[in-house]
């Protein structure tokens, strides 16, 4: 069994914004070595979410655990992502693809700004 | 002195994404409960940059930090806000104005992201 993260941003028309994804990656491919870690956007960027699903498979992932990178819940985590992921999923029968909740909320979101606020207090 | 937070996110045109904002001033009061904290919307919903700032001079704020709760710098950071709250802020001559780094990116993110996916493993 070979385990994949996929992180999914919104996707930006600034390559910077989506190059920070693949920093993001980066790390967490530090923290997870034995996990095969892949990037995907939802609008305006490639890879896309079919892409990503697929470059997972490529590198011999079996199951995936796709992460929404979002604030918090909405119309991308709640419809849009499930929806290109199901898709995704159901042209690799062999593969597992979950799917976790969004970044936010999380009351570690929470320490950040209090960290971020008396940075500059 | 008074001083005061305001969380500014992007805006959404479902109520629920900006009522989220909402719950995140009421976590961050509780952390915080000296400061006057408000809430601002970048676009598509009220109140606007503009309007945040008003708010928290009208709740008798003399110093204002404004964070900027997107999980990485980009076009909005580092302009559309800081010209925003720029304009704003000269409308009140006596009160300092300050902007935080945004969220991301944050070590403490990738904290989250791997609870996220531990939580489906």
């Amino acid at each position: 069994m070979m385990r994949a993260i996929l992180l999914v941003d919104h996707g930006s028309r600034v390559a910077s914004a989506n190059e920070a994804l693949d920093t993001l990656a980066e790390q967490v491919r530090n923290r997870l070595p034995d996990r095969v870690v892949r990037i995907a956007h939802l609008e305006l960027a490639r890879p896309d979410v079919d892409e990503g699903i697929d470059a997972c498979v490529a590198a011999g992932a079996t199951e995936i655990v796709v992460h929404p990178y979002f604030l918090g819940p909405g119309r991308h985590t709640s419809h849009d992502i499930p929806r290109l992921v199901e898709a995704a999923a159901a042209r690799h029968p062999g593969v597992r693809v979950r799917l976790t909740p969004a970044l936010g909320p999380h009351e570690k979101l929470v320490d950040v700004i209090i960290e971020r606020v008396a940075g500059v207090s």
